[in-house]
């Protein structure tokens, strides 16, 4: 399988490296790719070069942005030069919106500049200067006991603070008035929807992020304040005095207006049963306020790189693995959606498949969604990641995470890693999500684990579906 | 001294907290004020009582805005209501800067915006675009290397990145740059400058910074990139290829228009040779970005709740207690400089000074700038704060730190209390100087050695002048 320089290279990779145990339960030529995939992805930086590369030269990469458009180009030159046998673009339309222009303040009793963010999807105030009384609510659930007209020409402001964890579970407690918050003011009377931003940091910049409108309600502007501000805000109001706000913002808000997006796929052709894939996948668009590093560089690096690695064994694994860029991921997994139904037809040929969209940290833990007979197998595998610090969850009902959760939905197996997100949403839709955050050490390390992941399930012949 | 009700409302304070051994070296009764305050300082929040009131009712009070006007009066009122016997202000004028708006980009081969912050008292471009190509230099020192002409119309970039350490020396090391790096390039040919800026944190907003112009060298912008924008156009730069950058700042520059000014000072008054001043300073303005809670809210808070406590004495120290908060510090001391014109004639009535400017971290060194015949005295203090983990310097050769440098140079003795600096560039002039960023335990110990500090000098016959 491995020609003698290929393996001359290997072992002095591997004695200038950690060795790894051999597992009987995994068959031993597969084991012997997996430690030289593995050492070789511990041991060089091409998923941070891929980030560094992706940051430079593109940068910031919104959905209708030129950076955008830009990293399309850049995707399919870059899976080119890494090795991939075929790469192509997949596109599809979205509605357009524009952040435009946005300035806040505290008007009065004691008149302030204030830091926030419109969020993804909000209308704007037109270029008009908005003023209206706060209302601070602690928590979504307070603001939905409002009783409907209490806020009549009022500016509601949920001022929840995120909690940190490890598992980032935080968010999904936060994020809820982030999405929901503005059409759930504005059924009570509000004129605008501000919010603490969700995020964990404690930086004087303000986390973006996508927002959507129930139809049949008034569609108000909603703005994420950095904690500073909602801090800032909360003591002012404290003092019991009424707390006016400004907002002036040219947000596009909701149009229909279409642009044009692609998902970048680029696959490893199988060697025997090549119209079976295993997918990695990571998105390809960021917000608009850092140069989208941690979301989703860092997935972009890890699976190209991973790509990259089993393009160039000297044989490749029976089945294909493809690598799929999704467009769209931050406006709701747009690209992923499309991507079911271009690729209906042959679902059922996606025997596997595993996203990276949750940042920096070493993965601590992977849980499986197979089917039963796929279950020892994975076992297996799981058995040879646990000497990396991995734990195996027996849950079995992973489905794929962020955009793969399209694919998961519609029957393609899935295994989840969970990563130390302890310290994602301090960086999330951020001015601060910048190739400087980028763990390192973190970084080989799961490119490390996707690479197996890959080969492991692309050299199998276990059917992994339910 | 003392009367009974004082006595018992101490005794309950000493009861609930630590006991503080006393030192014979200084006289019994001076050390029972003392530990009184230092326990009634670490038991209350007055100090980061003024400092929310500050940062929630004024804010930013950059020299010339209206938040500067606010913090004058708000110092006033607040100096009253904490028990001053007298308050007043000292006006003069200085130079109207006012930022303006800044635009940046790195225009080719990759565009990218860039966060960055015109630099106190810098030129803009008059609301027009400047691009031009970039020319890193490593260090201040290599950019005063390069040859006459060598810059014609380029912008040249100073990428030196400041180094963290306790005591702050990395900022001497690093804000030459700052202040000079402008008149040096222009020098050599160059039509802006550029600087990584002078922080050792990695968030994605720029320190701004006083800087000054040489006479009869053209006066070209001066602009502090953010840390991770200083990096991207490292990594724009290092692909060999000419990088250009456009600048589109509408900053005023030197004017000739003028700004009043006030320096806002509060007196306990002394009950033995009032004339005689023992002097806390701070200073009230701020930069615009953030809501100037560490620079220098913190001394602020500090030195009123110090004069606060001794003003709650039922017998005032023997020297009266002056609480100066100067006026414009950042753009140079200029509040100082007119203090100690205004005082000249009683210049050597000031026995004793100390500032506060320097953020966050828990005292860990005092040194003295005293007369010999004051050393013995100063010693024995020194012991007596030695169980706050506080070394004592021996060199005494400190003249005030900050604005209080402007009185010990005409002469007042002074001690230097030096704090764990090692986070305090985090913050320094950035828009993160805000409330959430107070160690509220630090400062509560700091505010103890300040208070002790003053009562020690003002009720002391020593003659501390040199």
């Amino acid at each position: 399988m491995l020609n003698c320089y290929k393996l001359k290279s290997l072992s002095l990779l591997l004695a200038a490296s950690v060795s790894f145990p051999i597992y009987a339960a995994l068959p031993e030529s597969q084991v012997e790719t997996l430690d030289m995939l593995k050492t070789q992805a511990l041991n060089d930086d091409t998923a941070y070069q891929i980030i560094e590369s992706l940051t430079t030269e593109v940068g910031a990469r919104m959905v209708g942005t030129e950076g955008e458009a830009r990293s399309v180009e850049w995707a399919m030159q870059k899976m080119k030069s890494l090795g991939f046998d075929k790469v192509w673009k997949e596109e599809s339309e979205v509605t357009l919106w524009s952040r435009g222009s946005l300035k806040l303040e505290i008007a009065a009793p004691f008149p302030h500049p204030v830091v926030g963010l419109t969020l993804g999807g909000s209308v704007g105030t037109n270029g008009e200067t908005l003023t209206a009384e706060v209302v601070e609510f602690n928590t979504l659930e307070a603001l939905k006991a409002a009783k409907k007209g209490s806020l009549e020409g009022k500016i509601a402001f949920v001022s929840y603070r995120m909690e940190r964890h490890e598992d980032g579970h935080g968010y999904g407690e936060a994020v809820g008035a982030r999405v929901a918050g503005a059409s759930i003011a504005a059924d009570k009377g509000a004129v605008a929807f501000l919010l603490r931003s969700v995020g964990t940091d404690t930086n004087r910049f303000a986390h973006t992020g996508v927002m959507h409108y129930e139809e049949n309600v008034k569609k108000i502007p909603a703005i994420a304040l950095s904690n500073p501000d909602a801090d800032l805000l909360v003591n002012s109001l404290q003092r019991g005095k009424p707390v006016t706000f400004s907002i002036n913002s040219t947000a596009s808000g909701p149009t229909n207006e279409t642009v044009t997006i692609a998902n970048v796929i680029g696959e490893v052709t199988g060697s025997e049963q090549p119209q079976e894939v295993v997918t990695l996948g990571a998105h390809l668009d960021s917000w608009d306020v850092g140069t989208g590093a941690i979301d989703d560089g860092i997935g972009i690096g890890i699976t190209l790189a991973a790509g990259h690695y089993i393009a160039q064994l000297p044989q490749a694994p029976k089945r294909s693995v493809r690598v799929i860029l999704f467009a769209a991921e931050e406006i709701g997994l747009a690209g992923a959606k499309d991507y079911v139904v271009k690729h209906k037809e042959e679902m059922d040929q996606h025997v596997m498949g595993a996203e990276w969209d949750f940042g920096n940290g070493n993965i601590y833990s992977m849980e499986p969604g197979v089917g039963p007979e796929a279950l020892a197998s994975i076992r297996d595998f799981a058995d040879y990641l646990a000497p990396m610090g991995i734990a195996y969850s027996s849950k079995n009902s992973a489905k794929g995470q962020s955009d793969m959760s399209a694919l998961g939905n519609e029957g393609q197996p899935a295994v989840n890693f969970d990563p130390d997100g302890s310290d994602y949403f301090d960086y999330h839709h951020t001015k601060n999500d910048t190739l400087d955050k980028v763990n390192q050490a973190a970084l080989k390390n799961n490119t490390a684990v996707y690479t197996a992941f890959a080969y492991y399930a692309a050299d199998s012949n276990v059917n992994f579906r339910k």
